[in-house]
């Protein structure tokens, strides 16, 4: 089939057009980490990237890296910070099915792969974001990206923000120009190391030997099909699947027809190329799921399709859209009042109310909800905000405000809504890519989005940067430790 | 690797000890109806069953067989019932991501298969259960098992009640004993047809040709390993991974710790075999969580951790479960008051009140929930029950009627609750195992829980032993039409 995702043997693919001591597919910030390692250690790469310029979804993203533990741009902004409490928060919010061997390495090593970054070349300005944008507006290098200072981790876990933001000058409203300045100092430092780039080059499948060892991939290159061969192993790091609808029907079909991020690459090729080498996955219906405008709910409230609340306003952005597309049955309204709409931004200005009415019974009818729910929904809020209490679900004391008549209605709907998936392929702490019987396939690593990393189920802003180039690394070194012609996996 | 799922060719599987057309992994319903069709088109068949008994997860179970569409039971209880309205029935429930190719034609054929499943044997009592429990505890052969009489499925499409449930005489409360009376009569029928039984055989491996078609299993049988030959193909249908903790870390987190219903060879691995082949999976996040005895709460009204109603009581308790599960963060609790209390059955009388109140305040209070928002939840549902409506859930009529205090509050924890998984093997409906790129292994069928099914994320009580028995006669009859040595996939 000519579309078909199933390894070939060496005989198959035929003579190697091209041979590099590694195969890198993708050429985000997975597979660029692992070049800069790869090639540093003195290895051959060569990137392997279907579209016509290189940084991938990377380059399109917000570009924050969720790091912490106690990093050197933490401490220049006087925030306290230790790898044990970065380690218990990332397992409370990743949880049931954390990957613990992996979250356990990653903070551990935060500090020093922050350094790395930097030592990449990317600039970061000492200075904590305080805004309510879910991306800095401004140039400040840190902020909160995964609610850690709000109910209920605030209470468990001492809140440190991890959030670490490249800077940037030209930032507009939503210009998301800190990943471009990202990519742009990582594929520096990559090219700086003579690897080998290959642009409108598609991986179509793997390259396997009789014994089972990966050992290259055929690719399409500008119309031709052509063999990459690889001396140690090949890297897969060519993003998640959320613009692979068959893939969404059969795992994760909330998704279908929701707005995307990221590239049309995002098809999971890489995912199925491995799994037909028997490769094993993990929490495939996970997504991330970015909802909304945090300053249309912040000071007002947030109901579901039957005017109940149902979160804490002020928790991470990413949780909310969680729990709207999964427990809400995708359906979730700002419920705001004058004092509310008078401190938006222009950007919140984009989404006027949808409904309007002089008191929360008339607003609820306007809306079509169930009689009398709205009103007793806000007055319960409003009776508990004058007391600068939220018995329900704990909102922060700065945002509790009583409502005040008259009210408007914002539905949450696709125009604040972006998703993009978080299942993957099972990988170990070196991102080796293990089988379903959980044995790595010899000469086979995986990084970023193309497998379930540190988020598992759960997110924060700043994962996939931040467990892209983590295991895009360990991949680099992984492979610059396995020796040529030996196994690929003591 | 010992305990590897990887495919072996048949150099390493070495001289067969056993050879049959049609290799059966697993003696449930599934591999017992592919055994029956195989053999009643006159192929040998082999049934391999890793327990000392066979009928598996089958014969624990209630015994419904989820049919429709107009069955011969369905017309002896007066009840009306067309293909069309049953697919956009099981369309609604299961979507998204529905298997719509496989809902179609089980839809359009339930009607011959219920007469197939009499044919075999399997008696049914013209009669249609009226109670509220989960399964009759008397010997009626029809019931509502979906929730087709309630919000909001009723108001949309026709009810028609499709459990088919096998008449057994000697019920005691929660005996389970219609599944053995499936069970029974499935396996004296398959027994008839002189195919071959081994107890105490576990299918270890699959066998693969060069060319990728997979020609038998490698099993270890009373200590020892045996290659069984298959000359025609293999039947996977060893049930779901809910008994497999991994498994259920990597794809369904939410059911670690929770009560599992199936037996302890539901541990995925023939679903791990498959993928090792290069199957595909589907819905692996997947799961049934029947949750309570509906008694509890049908009269009564459910709350959330907070005080919430986030349901109609009166639809299936599997949908309940299921809200529970992956919508409430697992808690729930059933108010009650002293009419509910009286009518309780002695079933119902082992789950007494954990909480007691004089009013609702003080029994939100004595739960832990937060301040008046379980007095508002009884008030709002009492002031439109006693106007015989519920406006936010759409409880029927006939439960709507105001609590009055004292109250009590029984936490629908897992002493009510039983959970399996529904995800498993992408398959099509001739019970084809497809790969990731979507097509068949040559030689390959799957049915039963080891499948995605007609279930896919959704469910009604009946649908596994519905689609186990279903797909399994597809396998055995796409086995059938597979001519010997020729391509078994045309």
């Amino acid at each position: 089939v000519d579309d078909s995702v199933a390894p070939v043997g060496p005989g198959v693919a035929g003579p190697a057009e091209i041979v590099a001591d590694v195969v890198i597919v993708g050429s985000g910030c997975a597979g660029t980490a692992a070049a800069i390692e790869a090639g540093r250690a003195g290895l051959e790469t060569v990137i392997l990237e279907r579209a016509g310029g290189s940084g991938g979804a990377s380059a399109m993203s917000g570009g924050s890296l969720y790091l912490g533990g106690g990093t050197a741009l933490q401490t220049a902004c006087g925030v306290e910070d230790t790898p044990e409490e970065m380690f218990r928060f990332v397992m409370a919010v990743t949880s049931p099915g954390a990957d613990e061997a992996k979250i356990d390495v990653y903070c551990r090593q935060s500090v020093e792969h922050f350094d790395w970054v930097v030592g990449c070349g990317v600039p970061f300005k000492a200075s904590l974001y305080t805004g309510t944008f879910p991306e800095p507006l401004t140039d400040d290098g840190l902020m909160f990206t995964g609610g850690e200072n709000a109910w209920p981790y605030a209470e468990q876990i001492r809140a440190a923000p991890r959030g670490h933001v490249p800077e940037a000058h030209d930032k507009r409203p939503l210009g998301h120009t800190s990943g471009v300045i990202l990519m742009r100092h990582l594929i520096a430092t990559a090219e700086g190391l003579s690897g080998r780039w290959m642009l409108d080059t598609q991986a179509r499948r793997l390259v396997r030997e009789s014994d089972g060892r990966v050992t290259g991939v055929v690719a399409r290159s500008e119309g031709s099909e052509i063999h990459v061969r690889a001396r140690r192993g090949v890297v897969l790091a060519g993003g998640g699947f959320v613009f692979n609808d068959d893939m969404l029907r059969h795992h994760a079909p909330r998704l279908l027809g929701k707005p995307k991020l990221g590239t049309d690459g995002d098809d999971g090729r890489c995912i199925r190329m491995a799994q037909a080498a028997g490769a094993g996955v993990r929490h495939m219906e996970a997504a991330e799921a970015a909802y909304g405008l945090p300053e249309l709910y912040l000071g007002g409230i947030l109901v579901n399709s039957v005017g109940q609340r149902f979160i804490n306003e002020d928790t991470y952005f990413g949780r909310i859209g969680q729990a709207v597309m999964f427990s809400q049955d995708g359906r979730a309204y700002a419920i705001i009042d004058d004092a509310v709409n008078e401190s938006l931004s222009d950007i919140g200005r984009f989404y006027p109310a949808g409904w309007v009415g002089a008191d929360a019974d008339e607003l609820g009818q306007a809306m079509g909800l169930p009689d009398g729910v709205l009103r007793a929904t806000v007055e319960y809020y409003n009776r508990h905000a004058a007391e600068g209490r939220d018995p329900l679900f704990h909102k922060g004391r700065r945002w509790l405000r009583p409502l005040e008549a008259p009210l408007g209605a914002i539905e949450l709907a696709d125009g604040a809504f972006m998703a993009f998936t978080l299942g993957g392929l099972h990988t170990d702490v070196h991102a080796r890519v293990l089988d379903v019987g959980g044995e790595p396939i010899p000469g086979l690593y995986a990084a970023g989005r193309t497998t379930s990393g540190v988020p598992g189920w759960g997110y924060c802003s700043g994962m996939s940067l931040g467990d892209g180039t983590f295991f895009g690394r360990q991949a680099g070194r992984h492979l610059a430790k396995a020796g040529a012609g030996s196994s690929l996996n003591p």
